[in-house]
């Protein structure tokens, strides 16, 4: 029997999350001897500029150079290769799957948040992506 | 790190998806040395006879005998005593989380079907362990 093989990890960048998150995928990497991809989707905001602030596509770039250096930092400390280390600008739910997809993964482990106000009524990116996936999903409850 | 240590398994007692989910129960429990209690739920349509069809009952009887039965079967198969075999009348998701509370567990394992039809409406009993789980859900992706 040989478990999991290529694991995507759906980071969130906020250490206290990402905690819970890594600390369950890397005891299933060690236990499966697992490859392990890194995912952070930085949320989309630049279409906000066509509604005349202008300052969308700015934000945008801000947060994807630091979703890059937060990420290597992570990468480093997990000694994960750059090579697997993903940050792409999109909703998380998309930007997971479709790497998933990509890299042919045989689970995806995901943090799943309480759901509270907004988030009862549209769903977690947990949600959505054990909706879409075609692989396992490994969904991590998180406290906050 | 220690992993997971009690493992409630979700059984449809079909054996085609029953052996995927249990494939990957069987991997984790086996790698963390965790308890493994196996639950499935029969559909409660002894209600109908309310409404005058009157056989309600006695076909719940009958899935429930037939249920414990091929419960029976597993548990000696996979070696799980007959304590942590538990077959209960009632809609799948909330039996899954009753028993999971009941047991403090740490992980959750339940199929999770593709979206066709009624199940893209109405949602999968994965979709509803997901949502209201206090523990960890592994989902596996299911052919079917």
């Amino acid at each position: 029997m040989k478990g999991y093989s290529k694991i995507l990890v759906a980071v969130e960048l906020i250490s206290k999350t990402d905690n819970e998150i890594l600390k369950h995928a890397e005891i299933m990497a060690k236990e499966f001897k697992a490859d392990v991809t890194l995912v952070h989707a930085v949320e989309n905001i630049g279409s906000y500029s066509a509604y005349g602030i202008g300052v969308g596509f700015e934000i945008e770039k801000i947060l994807m150079e630091n979703a890059d250096k937060e990420m290597k930092e992570l990468g480093e400390k997990l000694n994960i290769p750059e090579g697997k280390q993903v940050v792409i600008i999109g909703p998380a739910k998309y930007v997971i799957l479709e790497e998933a997809e990509k890299m042919n993964a045989d689970l995806i482990v995901v943090g799943s948040h309480s759901k509270h106000g907004l988030r009862t009524i549209l769903g977690s990116t947990a949600d959505g992506v054990l909706h879409g996936a075609k692989c396992d999903v490994l969904a991590v409850r998180l406290k906050s």
